[in-house]
């Protein structure tokens, strides 16, 4: 394969490097700093959002890039609001847990990044949503975890908060009213990234066994293991 | 900083090598070879949609690996099906240009990768989804899109068939009523990644200028561009 490897090929390093921060993301909620994102890194961020795959080439992504202190405490009240209501259904043992959580950062990042799905644009003429609409937000979640690996490799970290009330944010935002609120993201450099996803290392949730996601031909039937063991680029470290 | 980095952080080659993934990954439907993918490929392929970031934690995805031919043969032909009834909605050149496009590769690829989200799991006890449920269906969308990525780098082709209507495929594939389809993909090896993606060479809708995508602090104020013009890792190469 050397001396005949095809401009696209991707080599060995290159495909390490990218299941090392597939593996090595998290959903950061208290490892923040404060550190200013330089423009162009920004940038870069927004350019891996903008390369992700959409419905019929449709890119109905619009992004809000926040960085207004007196929006994101406006913000940040809603978060509260919805997360005392949200810490309302559970009861005793269960409630002490979820109430010592921290799940957002909205204001100790230096700036909150925000996905929206226009799916009304003409973009894309129509191909392939008139069997499954929901594929034009689909497009925009892509987008998403595209910014959200591309931070990883920008040693950024990510968190996504989804206590809040969408039309609460979008009247904040000025967002008009026929667009989706996909994702409101937290966005800074970290102090770390830790090795376990944190709702696992505080015992909210445990992780799945990867063969037990997966089914051969129908639902239901397993799919065998391979053979050999996974490398350790291969492992299943989830968060 | 070399003689003191932490263990997670991510090098430079490291870091091009994810944004090299990421703009030159495609949405592959005509390029697929019959190559077979060995069974370690594959499981690092399903092991890299398992660490997808998931609402609460509650991975609530399934896969389904779809070798079986006969099956394949009845999608196939549900596709057939909605295809042509998607096709009716065109007139006159639309009409042309739609029929011209190749736009699923069922048979022609070794194996389908069938993901399906089951929003009814008690995993993740509800964290994150009473303001925004569809959170859980996001997350299986996170995963597809990590296993894109995965396959982009293991230099294998992807490519998303959404002309299918969701309650024949759930038929077909044995899947209990109350998960989701999330999406039906065709996977593998190719003769080319193409530089631009197939429906912007064909004529059926160009590409967006990044910066008309963003933001800044409020919907429809613009974000000034970087004072440096953006390094190749970063460009936009959309698709």
């Amino acid at each position: 394969m050397a001396d005949n490897v095809p401009a696209w090929w991707v080599s060995d390093a290159e495909r390490t490097a990218v299941y090392r921060v597939i593996h090595t993301r998290r959903d950061i909620r208290s490892t923040f700093l404060s550190t200013p994102i330089p423009d162009d890194v920004l940038w870069r961020l927004l350019g891996a959002a903008a390369a992700a795959p959409s419905v019929g080439f449709m890119q109905p992504t619009e992004i809000i890039v926040l960085y207004d202190a007196a929006t994101r405490r406006h913000i940040q009240q809603h978060f509260e609001t919805a997360n005392r209501a949200a810490a309302e259904v559970y009861t005793s043992d269960d409630r002490a847990a979820y109430e010592a959580l921290k799940l957002a950062a909205i204001l100790e990042t230096p700036l909150n990044v925000i996905f929206v799905c226009d799916t009304t644009t003409v973009r894309g003429r129509g191909l392939g949503r008139q069997t499954m609409p929901e594929t034009a937000v689909f497009s925009t979640v892509c987008a998403v975890q595209n910014f959200w690996l591309a931070a990883r490799a920008e040693n950024i970290g990510v968190g996504w908060v989804s206590i809040l009330e969408p039309d609460a944010i979008k009247s904040v935002l000025k967002i008009p009213a026929h667009l989706t609120l996909v994702a409101y993201l937290c966005v800074g450099y970290v102090s770390d990234f830790p090795p376990q996803p944190e709702l696992e290392t505080k015992g909210w949730e445990g992780a799945r066994a990867l063969a037990e996601m997966v089914h051969l031909d129908t639902y239901g039937r397993p799919l065998p293991p391979p053979a050999h063991p996974l490398t350790p680029t291969s492992h299943n470290a989830y968060s």
